[in-house]
């Protein structure tokens, strides 16, 4: 698991980023912006068919990609 | 309200969008593809001081900008 756990956490809520390209697996995406329990931009992203989430990492460009592609449709 | 209701429902959760510039509020983007239930992309806003959740407009270009820089930090 990437993901520590849901909802406001006085922490971060990742501890670790997925690395495989599964844009076409995603259905929702979170973007929390930096804030004083958590100095990284964290994205957590929420599968189609499992509803698991897994954390992204902000800078990879397949990341961004897949951002762009949610909000052209 | 611009929003129906959060959690997974069978139908669209936005039923207006907000046109006010309000990137500086935001601690949290949700982006919802569209699907079976919904054939709109959706994006939810949460406000850092309030916890309120607000529906945004994906084609607006502040909105876009919103969410470029929320992955460039």
């Amino acid at each position: 698991m990437s993901l520590r756990g849901a909802g406001v956490e006085p922490r971060c809520r990742c501890i670790g980023t997925e690395s495989r390209r599964i844009g076409k697996l995603i259905s929702r995406v979170e973007l929390f912006s930096p804030n004083p329990h958590c100095k990284d931009t964290e994205i957590i992203a929420t599968l189609k068919d499992s509803g698991e989430e897994i954390c992204l990492d902000s800078s990879a460009p397949w990341v961004r990609k897949v951002i762009d592609k949610i909000l052209s449709r």
